[in-house]
Order: C-alpha cells, then structure tokens, then sequence
C-alpha cells in the first residue's frame, strides 16, 4: 500500500500543471492555455500525426515522453519561449524541479519517469526528435488559429520563430513544412515582424 | 497535403474540448476541471499505475483510447454523472457526435480512431476495462482532494457512487479498493450522504 500511496501522491502532485498557465491562447483566442491542455493537446497530435516522424517511433514510448515533458514547470513555472533572462536561469530552476518531483514516485518508477524528462530534453533519439516538433508546432498552429493574438502582443519576430525552431524539422520535415507556411502567412498579415 | 490538412482540421477541432467544464474540481477546489486536463490525469494515471491494471494491458493503445475517450463531448457535452434525464440521451447524442467528429479525419486514420471511442464505450478488453475505471478513479481522488465540494453540491449518496463504479474492480482490483477507502472516509466526513 504504500508504493500505491506515493504514486497517487506523485498523480495528485501533477494535477498542479493545470494550473501553469503558457503564452499561447485557444484556438478562439478566448484565453490562454495551461500545461496539461497542451499536453494531452501534443499527445492527440503524436496520436495522428506519427506517419510524419522522419524515423519510426515507438508509440507509448512518445506518449510517456509527451505527458512528462512539462511536468517541472509546477516547480519552475512556464518559461516563454522569447523571453531572454527567463531562459537563462531554465535550465537550473528545471533541473531542481525534476529532483523533487520524479522523487514523489517509489525507487525505480521515479529513475523511469525521470529518464523520459531527460530523454526529451537532450533531443537526441527518433521519439524525442518528434515529442520536441511537436512541442515546437502546437503553439504555431494556436497561434495561427487565433490570428497572431500572443505574437502580436509580444511583438515577435519571424528570426526569433526560425530560431526557436531550427531543429523542428528534424522530427519531421512534413508537419515543420506545413508550419512554416502558416508562420509566412502570419508575416504577410502582419502578425509576426519581418 | 490534403491529407495533412484534414488530419490538422481533426486536431483544431478537438482544441474545443478544453471549454468542455466537467463536475469535478481541481485538487485545491478553485474552479473545475475540464476534459482536455482530466484526459492528460487519466494519461498520467495509466502511466503510472499500468501495474495493478487486473489484466496486462497495451500501454500504446489504452493511452489512445483514453485521449479519445470524452471527444465526443465537444458535441454532446459532458453529462453529469448522477444527472439521470441527461444520461437517457447521452448515448445517442454521442453516436451524432462521433460521426461528426472522427470523419474530419482521411478515411482509414477516421476509422482506427472511431473503434478506439467504440472500444472504451463497449469496455469489454482489458485496456478498456483499465480505461473504464481509471475514468472513473480520477474524479473520486479529486473530489477527496478538494474535501467533497462536488458531491455536497449534488448531495450524492453512497449507493449512487457505488451503482457508478459496479465495474470499477473490473479494471484494477488495488486501485479501486484504495478508492473505496477514500469514499467510506468521505461518507464518515459528511461528504457523501450514507
């Protein structure tokens, strides 16, 4: 009972990412969104979209992936994407949050999730390539959605979304296509600065 | 690239299901949840506690089937559990929706994701079972989290939770005996009616 205990802890600690609430708004632009809707919101795309990852992945593996990825912002917060000084103490302030958090689970469950965290932040295998892409292109098509509302209100640049997104289509170069499309369409209407 | 398009219109439109309010209040009690967040907290359960699933379980396909499972809301809504008038209806205001919603997909991707939805609602494979009670789990630990608001609200009974959850154990054995506790302790608080 009591592996059981610290995992309903562990469950009952993450129902806080409802409340991290992220730059980018609802597709009708009437609010923003928080953690765990962009989360089940990547997932429903790694769902549909796995035909476009440029290698093959393993489903439940970008799955777990996908629903730990933004659990340490409990801790640390919703960093913006552009926003400068905010990313440079990120890293830290995670690295913390993810200590205390996958520590919440009993020995051994904890080492897993965990690894699913770090397997997302390094980039570096076919299913972290796409979670990452993924992670990159839901907020675009928000973005989108909403007629440029938040790119608007942060004044962005186009250089700053390139930037943002130079490894995005290394998880797929079919979906970053579709999105970079939409991302001109947004500088054509004036939504994103040249 | 038609293909891609109809697959990005079936993620847009299942943005929606973030304004779908359910009954069920976030752990600290401050407003409720909706089906975009209680579907990631059902993902999030299934990870973590795949182990007392009574049967083994497909993680890749019950995480599917548990994105899937409340679409159809955007819809038909979200019927209140202990709402008897609604819940003559719900099931023929969900077929209405699921032949909507899934067919925004290409033919083949509509079809796969559909039997998903049929299968949760059928219950009848372990992953559904699993599915099925972890549904039904989720809001139990949050009502308890946020000291039965909901169900003082409603002015639940006992035997109502009760006649709700006669296949919980179907699913998971341990995860619903810990459940039950929780229940038996809100009844002696006054939460739930005896």
């Amino acid at each position: 009972m009591e592996r059981l205990q610290e995992q309903i802890d562990f469950i009952m600690e993450l129902d806080k990412i409802k409340k991290i609430v992220r730059q980018t708004p609802l597709s009708d632009g009437s609010r923003k969104e928080n953690d765990a809707e962009h989360s089940w919101h990547m997932a429903v795309m790694c769902l549909v979209l796995a035909e476009y990852a440029n290698e093959p992945i393993d489903m439940a593996h970008t799955l777990g992936m996908i629903l730990m990825h933004d659990v340490v912002e409990i801790d640390a917060g919703d960093t913006y994407a552009y926003d400068t000084a905010g990313n440079e103490t990120k890293r830290e302030r995670e690295l913390s949050a993810a200590d205390r958090i996958f520590h919440l689970l009993p020995e051994g469950q904890a080492e897993k999730l965990r690894q699913l965290w770090d397997e997302f932040e390094e980039g570096k295998t076919p299913e972290a390539r796409f979670a990452n892409a993924l992670d990159k292109i839901q907020p675009i098509l928000l973005n989108h959605a909403s007629h440029g509302v938040s790119w608007e209100e942060h004044q962005i640049h186009l250089a700053q979304i390139l930037k943002r997104n130079e490894k995005t289509a290394d998880g797929t170069r079919a979906v970053w296509e579709y999105a970079r499309n939409l991302i001109d369409e947004n500088v054509r209407e004036g939504h994103i600065l040249p």
